[in-house]
């Protein structure tokens, strides 16, 4: 017989019964029942219930077995009573009569007990992230994310995709986030950088003459730590096609990524094909470009119904800015004056003068529009909005006005709020769309100049002629957005990949042809020597990861997270380096000047 | 039509002749024959001849096609002559009537052609490797990589491992080699550091829990770089198992290992089962560690044949110091005194006095031994060496005398020699074996203290009651390898998972109870609550990815490597950081005092 088992702990059945069997694992609880010892072994695969009687030559040992002891149980296996079988569990229908317990390993008093997971310290937690894991629902996470990922790279390969990996110690660039540099000790005085993505050696290996490169590759940014992100080091699923246009990366990868969903929905409908929402329409309907499609709210412009109307403050803004608009959020069963009013005061809470509404009712059979909006404007035009916003007696509509760019972003905040408090947001799907045509560049209003407003590696739609020719900033990007129930998961654009176009590009944002040779210095010169149309995509692995586990934190979907201080507390990072390692690198600590 | 293409540079056939394609590819070769211009078109798949005619719309724009352009060609498909059918070429039967090109991408004059491959320093093609990597050979064995690379994952798949990504951002870890250390920004003065392999985190991964786990990692060491390894960074297929014992992970990943071999041998025998090789007896028979087991040759001792011998040399030697062993080094079909002589002047060469020699051959239809050391010893024990040895008249014996662990990398580097200059090695197989047994403890002659030969993680066979009760150097690891062709392809133990039992194992090789903790605190942690038995192994992936490739060298095999000084020629790294990145990480450049 093996060493330490015939058998896994989710192994044994009915048929069973009767052999002498080898379990090892965990001591996952112990209970005494009438001087009967149960112990519910645990090991990676599953749980048994050993019963230890009095008799038993393993009773002497087994009352010594506390909680996460790891033992090796030599036993029988026999059927459970009617009474006693267990349904949920699938060992459930028998149990294992233990001859000899063998202890592997003993276990301290825990820090942090596994069985029945109560809520503990997250700084605990991540200390003794060993015991952490061995909790029900961590585990699961992992193995959830592990499957995910697997799933990820066997739908990349049946799409003709190959993995590369690309280097890990490289460059610092100078776009985007804050790099982590990795002093030289070979050259004193110089770094290496940690890849914030594989962005140019994605587009290098495009320029080498491969076709379709994917990679679930590790990236590293130095950001300050918040809840949603990781500190220090995430996964991307990094893609990226030779020959193509926009619709061939967005024909290829659609089905990847709701198959991925699919396979891990756990019954919950999954979008079969992505909406595709232009990024200006995104912002309309729904003030934000990652809507969350569950929501079905969808704002509407309802300025003329306010322009030279009684409510002066909405028509006066209108006659005196010919930009300014007013925008209404219709908000079905929302129709109470108590509602309403939570919501103007949940609005001045954001920092919002209030929020104006309409609420409908059914006064002698007859549908009316109520609240000091209502009265304003008058019957006639409250009917108007009512009738474009398609709504009815018992439901609202709340109301924001100015320039659109200017309360976009608290219409979006609004427009989710009113989903959530009136519970119109079926939670048990997942909405997955296309927002496409993002602008090519924004208005940099602390620096008051034009820059990319999303890659600089993008091609702008109409190219050369549309760079030359067009007011820069309603120039679009072939750049587009995957959004699942409002988190952005995927990224992407068709690059640029024409020297002298990428060298306008910049220089419009106000960078000269030496700033691009000096920062983008290897692709720059790649472009040179004959490169192909090429596009890709990169969805963010621990987004997926989450949403397709429910979970709320991403510490709960990754092995070995740090802490929000940027701390690993198992292993006790990061931590001094010794005088030696200082002076081979040529590197000295400056004196701690901040408080 | 698709924008670039409607089949791929490797997809048409005798079938497609008459058809309208549109292709787009590199313009690899272009030729002019007599007013015709052929353009052999390559893309990631293969290449296809376009042929332009003087009439052709498209022969204007084709006479301005240079190497390496990228351009789009639409044409008609024609069967070509049967003289001019090129069997080797999958798309040999046709050729492309060009009507159309489009010049999607000029290139400028080619600083390293791509087309016929010739030879280059190395620095131009890494500045370049964009053009580099659209060589046939290095494009090949890229693509063998990525397929290497997946047939591990789905045979660990299918054995049933799942892969866990572990930090790349960890703590300095002070054993084995120098770590890359990691300023940290929002803790100056601290360091993370790259890890050197995921050893500690998959021993975690194991405390948590989880069964089997495997992972191609990426490892960073920050050694002098050397034409047999990789600067930087490097990937292992990191694998760690639980409950048991070194038999399951030899059976586990012996198929793996041969099923990897097999598919990318191109037919070359593989090792069907993996010869178990002591690794006493691998130093005494191949004078290593990592015998080429291709080279047939065996070496033995033969220390009585010589002891109170006429050699005085080597009696002298055996009188004077019981330890004093001689060994042969048999050479079938060596038996020619320029051979030996050859050899000697190697072994000089090599800073030995000289290799001591016997060659057998046929006088009078006799075998009679020949050569300085035959005529010492006589012709009794000439006739003994040769019958032990099973040698015959042509072969011929090199003699190596002294302590064993004096002689014998130089024994071992002998042993390589004669086969190779006697062409005795197959090239054309994989010999894999496992070299077991190794030892626990090594003298450190510098420090004069017993310390660990391997890995201090290792359990010691016989555990505690070993390690209490034995000679230190004569304990065994329960620690293996696995070699291919005179390379150690893959390392692994059992590990050590009792507390008191590393505490133990770490006192004897001088390091306190403090240290164990200080140094490996969260493993030693995660040891004292319940630690099942466990053990793993790493292999190394570019060296494996190098064997299959046919490679000589590491930067054939990987996308973009550094240089041998430790640059990254086309990214430009390492480089300088800016004066605020420094003050970001509380850094200053020591001023360097090195010449």
């Amino acid at each position: 017989m093996h060493r330490y088992r015939s058998h896994s702990c989710a192994a044994l059945r009915k048929e069973d019964v009767g052999n002498t069997v080898r379990l090892s694992g965990w001591a996952h609880r112990i209970r005494d029942h009438g001087g009967l010892l149960f112990i519910d072994l645990r090991d990676h695969y599953g749980l048994t219930q050993v019963v230890v009687d009095p008799d038993s030559p393993a009773f002497a040992i087994a009352e010594t077995v506390r909680g996460e002891w790891v033992i090796r149980v030599d036993g029988e296996v026999k059927a459970r009573s009617a009474e006693t079988v267990n349904p949920k569990l699938p060992t459930g229908a028998i149990e294992v009569f233990a001859k000899e317990i063998e202890v592997l390993s003993a276990a301290k008093e825990l820090p942090l007990p596994v069985f029945g997971e109560p809520d503990y310290p997250e700084d605990i937690r991540l200390k003794y992230r060993f015991l952490d894991l061995r909790r029900e629902t961590l585990h699961k996470n992992m193995m959830r994310r592990t499957q995910i990922v697997s799933k990820m790279r066997t739908l990349m390969g049946d799409a003709g995709f190959f993995e590369f990996q690309t280097p890990i110690l490289t460059a610092s660039s100078p776009e985007g986030a804050r790099d982590f540099l990795v002093p030289s000790r070979l050259h004193n005085g110089m770094f290496y950088a940690l890849p914030q993505a594989p962005q140019q050696y994605k587009q290098l290996i495009m320029m080498s003459g491969f076709d379709r490169y994917f990679q679930i590759a590790p990236c590293f940014r130095d950001e300050d730590p918040r809840a949603d992100r990781f500190y220090g080091e995430f996964y991307q699923l990094d893609v990226e096609m030779s020959f193509v246009e926009q619709e061939d990366i967005l024909s290829t990868m659609e089905p990847v990524i709701r198959d991925v969903f699919e396979a891990f929905a756990d019954g919950k409908p999954v979008s079969q094909s992505f909406r595709r929402i232009p990024y200006a329409e995104s912002m309309r309907k729904y003030g934000s470009d990652k809507p969350d499609l569950r929501n079905p709210i969808e704002m509407q412009a309802v300025t003329e119904h306010f322009a030279g109307s009684g409510f002066k403050v909405f028509a006066n803004m209108i006659a005196g800015d010919p930009a300014v608009e007013v925008w209404a959020i219709p908000a079905k069963t929302g129709g109470s004056r108590a509602f309403c009013d939570r919501m103007n005061s949940w609005a001045q809470g954001e920092g919002q003068p209030g929020l104006g509404y309409i609420f409908w009712r059914e006064e002698a059979g007859a549908v009316s529009g109520a609240g000091p909006l209502a009265k304003n404007i008058g019957e006639e035009r409250t009917e108007a909005v009512r009738t474009q916003l398609g709504l009815e007696a018992g439901d609202a509509c709340f109301f924001v006005a100015g320039r659109p760019e200017a309360f976009t972003a608290f219409a979006g905040a609004a427009r989710t709020r009113v989903g959530e408090e009136l519970n119109l947001v079926d939670r048990d799907r997942f909405e997955l769309a296309w927002i496409i045509d993002f602008p090519f560049y924004e208005w940099q209003e602390e620096e008051k100049k034009i820059d990319f407003a999303h890659n600089p590696f993008s091609m702008p739609q109409g190219g050369m002629e549309a760079l030359e020719g067009e007011e820069p900033l309603k120039l679009k990007a072939f750049q587009y957005d995957i959004v699942c129930n409002g988190f952005e998961i995927a990224s992407g654009g068709i690059r640029n990949h024409l020297p002298e176009t990428m060298v306008k590009a910049f220089e419009i944002a106000g960078y000269s042809k030496e700033t691009v040779e000096e920062r983008f210095g290897g692709l720059y010169r790649a472009f040179q020597y004959g490169a192909p149309p090429h596009g890709g995509m990169a969805a963010g692995v621990d987004r997926i990861v989450m949403l397709l586990c429910g979970a709320k934190n991403l510490r709960e979907i990754a092995m070995f997270p740090m802490n929000q201080q940027a701390h690993d507390l198992l292993m006790g990072a990061p931590n001094e380096a010794s005088p030696a390692q200082l002076r081979d690198l040529g590197l000295r600590i400056a004196p701690q000047t901040k408080a």
